[in-house]
């Protein structure tokens, strides 16, 4: 959470005299997103969210990630939906930055989701991945099979200090997942990084999905395996078979599962556990003493690396 | 910038429904504020701004800062103004904190004023002063002359490592204002810290004060000392003589200064260059590496302490 770059007024007010939406009335800094500034921003025309993309975000893959808002939200998925400027761009520059503003979207995040919410999970994300069809870009996943070696190889001297276990661990999963990742599952458009904090509700209903930044191209059941790991384990890291069931049975009946996908599910959850332990490991490592960002503890993936691996059949999470 | 304290869904609700404000749409934390965790909160009610009062605020001071808020603003003072509970009361508890929710303002704070502002913050606050005579509970500034000695005595082994100068300018300027410091001032509430990101602006308009958490009794023209050095400097830390004189003559069109506060404008200019010499000096030694306070460098105020004992009439500040 944090703002990485402030903004002034002079800047902001010529920022936004290439839009339609008003004077400018307020601005403020949310402390929300660990990649990119955000700024709630009230003009007479409405309120919306600018967000500065920091350098994490590679600018060449903004076009799909705004692109893709635009089409989900035309297609009647409810996420932040990207301003276009007069000139008919989706993309500006504001303090060195390229710079996007999206509509406002009401609701809030779920601290401590319920069963309840993670069916609405289950059943918006296969309305996301219908409504993704047909939309032209493509975005490789950045952060799939090909690219935990190298990312673990940049980290793992440092595992031993976090945990004795981590290290055989990651190295052991790898070579299995290297084995037995899936290839032929049916692909689309994916979110990939589905957590509580990218899912708006207003009361028990979702109201909106948020944060595209890691959408790209890859198997569509990969985005259940994220979601699993996401929403149905509690604060002690155990799996919670209720929400489980919730999350899976409530996608199935909107986007049915295929047989290949209910069978890769256990290495995809596994996979989809390494790749957070990673990340969280890589910036574990990376990140300097006295950083805004808050650190997130790998070992919490590492608890889950090891509940999917054990698992034998997608009834054990829950999927009647 | 920052939020100490993250809250949950379940326990902001229960806090709202104390409240007459409607339903909760969406709550962020805001990257504003060093003291204290703030949240935009919207409810179909309304838009509002809920403040989770942390370690450093004196719970037995805020009766006062809330109690002045509602009484400038029913006195037509731009300000957020709390809402009160059902029950009555502006202080709830939130996530084991004092909290209370206040009206949201529209409005910029400029990261860059132009002398067209200072003389706005100058009306403004000679206004502030006039609608805050009568209010009936009183507060110690508790950052004035006879708390700065101690605060230096805390943080003043640290001081060399800064700048060599630092410790026998310190120790000159604080004797020179315990023998001069004048005692018979016109006295009312002053907020004490109207610094630009206290003020907002629509277009060149002032549009409101926010954070009276320093508010308290004192001279009255102790307020235009902070200004001075908070609205009149330059980034290069040079003084803006066209600032000064557009803050001074605005606030002495609405509420005419006596000649013994001109008189005494140098020495308590000097005095308040001093107290946020001192508190920048005190957080830069106690802020543990890793914070998410942005640490100010104490030396700007070194310059302005300097540039103040050269003063030798107030008409050099741009007093007509």
């Amino acid at each position: 959470m944090a703002v990485y770059t402030d903004i002034n007024e002079t800047e902001l007010g010529a920022f936004l005299a290439d839009y339609d939406v008003g004077a400018l009335q307020s601005y403020r800094g949310i402390a929300e997103g660990v990649e990119n500034s955000n700024f709630l921003v009230h003009t007479t025309g409405g309120q919306f969210i600018l967000t500065l993309y920091e350098k994490r975000v590679n600018r060449d893959d903004l076009p799909f990630f705004l692109g893709l808002m635009q089409h989900l939200a035309e297609r009647g998925v409810s996420c932040p939906l990207p301003v276009h400027r007069r000139d008919g761009a989706m993309l500006g520059e504001l303090a060195g930055r390229p710079a996007a503003m999206v509509t406002f979207l009401e609701g809030i995040w779920l601290r401590r989701p319920q069963p309840v919410h993670c069916a609405e999970v289950g059943r918006g994300l296969a309305e996301m991945h219908l409504a993704g069809e047909g939309f032209a870009l493509t975005r490789r996943n950045g952060l799939t099979l090909e690219d935990w070696r190298p990312l673990w190889e940049k980290s793992k001297d440092n595992a031993d200090a976090i945990d004795p276990a981590l290290r055989p661990e990651t190295e052991a999963l790898l070579e299995r997942l290297e084995a037995e990742w899936p290839r032929d599952l049916p692909q689309g458009v994916i979110h990939a990084d589905l957590f509580p904090d990218n899912v708006f509700f207003l009361g028990d209903t979702l109201s909106g999905f948020i944060d595209f930044y890691f959408a790209c191209n890859d198997a569509l059941v990969y985005d259940i395996a994220v979601c699993l790991n996401a929403w149905c384990f509690e604060r002690d890291h155990a799996f919670n078979l209720t929400k489980g069931r919730a999350l899976l049975n409530a996608y199935n009946e909107v986007r049915p599962l295929s047989e290949a996908e209910i069978a890769a599910l256990p290495v995809l959850s596994a996979g989809a556990a390494l790749r957070f332990m990673l990340t969280r490991l890589y910036d574990w490592v990376m990140t300097p003493e006295g950083s805004l960002v808050v650190k997130k503890d790998p070992l919490e993936y590492l608890g889950k690396m090891r509940f999917h691996r054990a698992i034998r059949s997608a009834s054990e999470y829950g999927l009647d």
